[in-house]
């Protein structure tokens, strides 16, 4: 790969689109989603004028690069999260995250039931568009919160710990998913203890190294000599969290979350975390986030709207108002206002960034694999899914954005 | 590769290594670099224990995310520069270079017609031991005088300067010389005009973009909405100079070099400039650089001292001593003091950084496939290449470290 002329051709679209959005009134996100969609586009309609943009997402240093934008974006929403509002907000956050998982989970099974044909893989493939369908983008989640100034709300911090906790939940379900399908079966119920026995212990090391090491280390360096220790501190901690986190069956961008959450203004003094936080800020919204919103928009393939375009609209409908009855209506028995409601469902509705991931695991363990049927609806679900990511997270914050922009941010 | 795994422990064991070196009154630069070398030493041992670590520097993830070090240290090189001083110095730095150029390389060429046997390759090899000598590794140089704190001083953009002179003559040489591996006879006085003519189109084009599109952007963003777009920007210009200096025959370390330079405090507003530096620097010298510096470590073979000691050693001798007089010796004419000189000579030694490039293009090009051969020393020409480049590296910082600590810095 070209590294130098990669990065310069997508970040130069990336924030060209993210300002022409702003100047829209929408988040820069939805611009920069919209960027790798062009993008990716006329990449395909002209391959031979930009042979060093064909294939970039199977290409390893892309990924690679995009994936540490996605590591930066978590480990700054962790950084911009307060332990003490989130453990606040955690009740209500934890009835969101059920809300918001049970009833897509439930459509995406059903609509599966509907559509596809009977085949030895059907009830995996119904359970993957459930799991589909349950999961939150975190990481487009805290982008649109930012963007639109609202991380910090009693709204912004219930939906990303909700997020956070249905990303978890997805993962078991997936981990579930890809043993039914390696082995035919459900995974029996001591192998299901032992993956909630891995988290839990994920929780538990963290939490013990966040509480305990990290205040201490902060402590420990004002003894030390080298320069740029605070960030270089803060990235081991982070790293260490994400090599943890996929040790234990869980994604990375769990445990770069985790590093920033435990990271705050106490550990270290003051200055040094404004200079830590402005950083990584800059290296983030300047550098890599833009490429990795771009990348995902460059997924984007339109095949299967001419293969199965029905199933595709209805899955992009029901991924959207799943979420928005589901989160939205957990959230108003919570007691949260119904505008509040409304935007906790709109918010939690964008699949970016980890349905990509989670499309990419089933795909390796096979579950697309169905050599004996001609329905249109299998042979598209891939792309599918892909759509259906993109499209909630360029809507949701669109929609977002006219509940925000209505009211006063109300700071908690 | 193991993404996260593997920038855990680069970083965590440069750091450390770099600590260490403080703790011995030596630059960090000099701890990352053993850093490298043990990590090496340690991973070649027990490759089983570290499955992950193995063949890192013919990773392609790998090696990007080291040219992204590469990258951002000549990039922050270029920003700490100041051009009205650089152009003050310029003279002495020209002189500097070129002394620093013709006596390495004619020791280079002469140490070579000793050792080598005769072969139809001999004097392309020749040529490239000369060529090895002659160049100085900007990167390292840049590291080295900032940990000492002595960039800003006459000596430290002396040094810098004549630096990029040398690595810019070295790439014209590199450039003849591969065409001479190519086609078995030195390329023509046509093609090196057209070589000279397109360094000559690089500094022309940057600098009118640097002197008059620049300021002209810096005044433009102000109208721009999206947040963190400085960075975005410097990161722009820096890439497209990266990939103009690839097209037109030049490492793409000049380009971040040249990007650099021409922003300044009055490009933007001083606030966001000193933010723009804060963040390149913390994502330099606290993530990226150390993992460069440690990767360099990591290349050293020792498989040289034992096939061809006495060459390796002469070659580590006339390396050392060739930029010692050559370049110093150049200084002392020019006019600066018998201490500032020597400083000048030692800093323009280490070869850590370009020379790993250089040898990687005379490998590619095939100049040391020689099958006829027995002898020992062209078998381990390559490796002794490397010794020399990362024992320069090492050496030259903890002398240079004696010259200063003596005196106080005069800043310019």
């Amino acid at each position: 790969m070209n590294l130098f002329y990669v990065l310069l051709v997508l970040l130069v679209v990336s924030r060209a689109f993210g300002e022409i959005a702003e100047r829209f009134s929408q988040p820069a996100l939805v611009g920069e989603l919209i960027a790798g969609i062009t993008l990716g586009a006329v990449v395909a309609e002209y391959p031979g004028i930009f042979p060093d943009l064909v294939g970039l997402s199977n290409n390893d240093v892309y990924v690679s690069i995009t994936d540490l934008g996605m590591f930066f974006l978590m480990l700054f929403a962790g950084v911009e999260m307060q332990p003490h509002k989130a453990f606040k907000h955690s009740t209500g956050a934890l009835v969101v995250a059920i809300g918001g998982m049970i009833i897509p989970l439930g459509l995406g099974v059903a609509l599966g039931w509907f559509f596809l044909p009977d085949s030895n893989l059907r009830t995996a493939q119904c359970l993957f568009i459930g799991t589909a369908l349950a999961i939150t983008a975190v990481p487009a989640t805290v982008r649109i919160l930012m963007d639109l100034k609202q991380l910090d709300t009693a709204v912004g911090q219930t939906i990303v710990s909700a997020a956070v906790f249905d990303d978890i939940l997805s993962l078991l379900l997936l981990a579930w998913l890809t043993g039914l399908i390696a082995a035919g079966e459900p995974p029996g119920i001591v192998e299901f203890a032992i993956l909630c026995g891995k988290i839990a212990l994920f929780f538990g090391i963290t939490g013990v190294v966040g509480l305990f090491l990290f205040p201490w280390g902060g402590r420990f360096m004002h003894h030390l000599k080298a320069q740029e220790l605070e960030i270089s501190a803060l990235l081991v901690g982070a790293f260490a969290f994400a090599v943890l986190a996929e040790m234990l069956g869980l994604h990375f961008i769990v445990g770069a979350f985790v590093a920033g959450f435990y990271f705050g203004r106490k550990t270290i003094d003051a200055e040094s975390y404004d200079q830590v936080r402005n950083a990584i800020s800059a290296m983030t919204f300047g550098f890599l986030a833009p490429i990795f919103f771009a990348s995902i928009g460059q997924n984007l393939s339109l095949s299967a709207l001419a293969g199965a375009p029905m199933f595709v609209g209805i899955l992009v409908v029901v991924a959207f108002f799943g979420k928005v009855f589901g989160a939205g209506g957990a959230a108003r028995i919570f007691g949260f206002s119904m505008r509040d409601s409304a935007a906790i469902g709109v918010g939690m509705s964008p699949r970016g960034a980890v349905e990509l991931v989670i499309a990419g695991i089933a795909l390796k363990a096979g579950l697309f694999d169905v050599t004996a049927t001609d329905s249109p609806v299998v042979n598209n679900l891939f792309s599918a899914v892909v759509i259906m990511a993109v499209v909630t997270t360029v809507v949701s914050p669109v929609i977002l954005q006219r509940f925000f922009s209505r009211v006063r941010p109300s700071p908690d």
